[in-house]
C-alpha cells in the first residue's frame, strides 16, 4: 500500500498572519473563531491573502451488509439508492445548501446495492454492492479496502487538478452510523456504548438493540493496532473512500472541511495513519449524534457550528462554508487601523 | 408618545408548517435549529413558502458622554466618527460581511460628536453630538429619547416601503457597552457587576474601574419601572433608535435578526414595552461580552452562532444570515419523501 506523504503545515508565517489580523479595524481578537479559521487557512496556503478556488463537496454513498436485516436503522437499505437518485435530481438537503453557497457537488457510488444508469452524472467507483455483514465476517477484504482508499484519493486528485483548493466530504449509507461507532471505539478507546447513537432516528429501545449488536461485533473482531485492519473489519466503502480522500487532500495541501459523525470517523482512521492530516482540517459542526462531540474532544478541536444537525450528506460542512468565507473575506478586504485612519487603543 | 401596535404571531399554520418540514427527504428533526428558524419565519410571514426580500442591515452610530473622559473604554471617543467614515468607505468588518451575504447596508448618524459631510450616503438623524455624561445627569431628555425612538421607527418604515421584510441592526459608539450594561441591569435585575464586561478590550483592572463607575451611576439614577425612564437615564441615542427600529419592524411583521450585547440591550427595552416583539426575533449569536449570554437566558432564547465574536456593528447578524437563508432554502427547495420516491421510516 502506497503511503501518503503529508507534511505538517509550515508555521513560519504565523506571526505575520497574526499581525495582519490584529491590525484590522476591530478590537483585538473580536472576530473570535473567524480569526482562528483565517489563521489556519493562511498557514495551509502559506500566504497573508488566502483564497478559496473551486470549493467542492463530494458525497460518497455505499451500502452496509449489517443494514440488510433492518437491525441497526429505522430506514430500509433501499433508501441509500433512493437518496442517490434524489441527489442526482437535485432534491436533497445537500443539493440545496451547495447551490446556495456555490459549492460544486459530486456524488460517488462507492458501493450502493443498486445498478445506476451509467449515463447520469454519478461518479462510478463501486467496490461491491454493499459490504459484508460484519456481525458474521469482516466488512471487506484487504484488497477492497485498498481499492476504496485509492479511489477516494484519485477522486480528490482530479478535483485538485481542476483548481480546487478547498474540499468537503459527505456520505450516504443506511447503517453507516454503526460503522462509524465501531471505528470511533477502535480509534479512541471510548467504550462502544458511548459511541452508539440514534442515527437517523432510532427509539431508545432501538439504540439499546443497536448497542448490543455492535458489542457482539466488537467482540468478534476485536480492536487492532493496525488502522487498516479496523477499516477492513468495520468500514463502509464510503468511509474508507473518504479516509483516502482526506489523506490525499492533506497531501495536496488543500483545506478540508470536516462534516459530522461519519466523516469524522473516516478522519479518525486517517489521523491514526498520518497525524499531520489535522493541520489541514476545519471542523464545520458538532452533530446531534452523541458520539460526535466525544470524537471532537478526542481530536481536541472546536467545531464552527452547534446547530443540532444530524442529517449527514455533508450538510454541516455546506452550511458552515459561508462562515469560512467570512474568515477569508475579512482577512483580505477589511481596512487596517493605519489605512482607515482609525485610532488604535493605547 | 404614540405606542406601537405589535400583534403576536398567529400560530394557526403551525401544524401545516411542521408537516411540510417533517416530510422533506431527511430524518425527522435532523436539521435541528434550521427547522426552528424555518418554522419561525414561516409563521411570521404566514406562509409555507417563506421568502426574504431586500434584506437590510442598519448600523446606528452615536457618542456617549461617559466616554469623553476615557474612563470606560480603551479607545478614545473620536473612534466613533472614524469608524463611521470607515463604514462609508467600505473598510469595516460589517461592510465585508454585508457585501459577502448580499445584505443592504445603511449607516445612521444617531448622535456622533462630529460634523459629517452631508453629501455622503450617511443617513442624518443626529439627536445631539453625544449624550450627556450619566455619571452626572440623565443621558438624554425625554424629548430626545422620544425623537430617537421615532427616528428609528421612521428609518425602518422607509426600508419596509422598499420591500424589505428582514432586517438586522448594528451599532457603533465608543462607551456603549456601559449603556448596555446599565440597561441590562435595569431590565433583567441582574446585578450591575454581572452585566459589565471587557467591551472592546479592557484589562481586568479596567473592568473593575468600569464596574465601580457604573455602580455609582446606578445609585444616582436608580432603576425605574418605566422603560422610558431607564432609556433616558442610561441610553445611547443609537440604542434608543434601535429600540424604536425593533418595535416598528415587529409592528410591520418583519423578521428581525438580533445581533450582540448592545442590540440585545435595545431589545430588552423594546420587550419591556411590548413583549410580543420576541415573536419576530431570530437571535444570530451569543457574544463573548459576558453579559450577553445572561441576556439571552433572561429572554429564554437560543442563538444561532457561538463564535466568540464581540465586534459589534451588527457583524454577528451579518455572519449568521446565510444560516437563516439555509433554513429558508431547505423549506422551499428540498424534495419531499413522496415527490422524490424515497421510503420513509416505518
Amino acid at each position: 500500500m502506497k503511503l501518503f506523504n503529508i507534511a505538517p503545515v509550515n508555521k513560519t508565517l504565523e506571526k505575520e498572519i497574526t499581525h495582519k489580523i490584529n491590525f484590522k479595524t476591530k478590537p483585538l481578537n473580536s472576530l473570535g473563531s473567524l480569526e482562528k479559521i483565517a489563521q489556519k487557512i493562511s498557514l495551509i496556503q502559506q500566504t497573508l491573502n488566502p483564497k478559496i478556488t473551486n470549493p467542492s463537496l463530494i458525497v460518497f454513498a455505499a451500502d452496509h451488509g449489517i443494514a440488510a436485516s433492518n437491525k441497526v436503522s429505522p430506514y430500509p437499505q433501499e433508501v441509500t439508492a433512493q437518496m442517490v437518485l434524489n441527489f442526482l435530481n437535485g432534491g436533497a438537503a445537500i443539493n440545496v445548501f451547495c447551490e446556495q453557497n456555490n459549492l460544486n457537488l459530486d456524488i460517488v457510488d462507492a458501493g450502493v446495492n443498486f445498478d445506476f444508469d451509467t449515463t447520469n452524472s454519478l461518479i462510478q467507483a463501486k467496490i461491491a454492492k454493499s459490504t459484508q455483514d460484519y456481525s458474521l465476517q469482516p466488512a471487506m477484504t484487504k484488497e477492497q479496502c485498498e481499492n476504496a482508499l485509492v479511489k477516494g484519493a484519485e477522486i480528490v486528485t482530479k478535483k485538485f487538478n481542476e483548481n480546487c483548493n478547498c474540499i468537503a466530504f459527505g456520505e450516504m449509507g443506511i447503517g453507516n452510523t454503526s460503522s462509524a461507532a465501531l471505528l470511533m471505539s477502535a480509534f479512541t478507546n471510548v467504550p462502544i456504548e458511548a459511541c452508539v447513537g440514534k442515527g437517523t432516528g432510532l427509539t431508545d429501545k432501538g439504540v439499546n438493540n443497536k448497542t448490543n449488536i455492535l458489542k457482539q461485533v466488537q467482540i468478534l473482531h476485536g480492536i487492532s493496532e493496525h488502522p487498516w485492519q479496523n477499516l477492513q473489519n468495520y468500514g463502509g466503502f464510503e468511509i474508507v473512500m473518504i479516509c483516502g480522500a482526506i489523506l490525499k487532500a492533506a497531501e495536496l495541501k488543500m483545506t478540508i472541511i470536516v462534516d459530522g459523525f461519519i466523516v469524522t470517523s473516516a478522519l479518525l482512521a486517517a489521523q491514526a495513519l498520518a497525524p499531520n492530516v489535522l493541520d489541514y482540517c476545519i471542523f464545520s459542526h458538532v452533530s446531534n449524534e452523541q458520539g460526535h462531540k466525544k470524537m471532537l474532544q478526542f481530536l481536541n478541536v472546536e467545531p464552527i457550528l452547534q446547530l443540532d444537525l444530524r442529517l449527514g450528506e455533508g450538510t454541516g460542512a455546506a452550511i458552515a462554508y459561508p462562515i469560512i468565507m467570512s474568515a477569508i473575506n475579512f482577512m483580505n478586504k477589511m481596512a487596517s487601523f493605519e489605512s482607515a485612519g482609525v485610532s488604535n487603543k493605547d
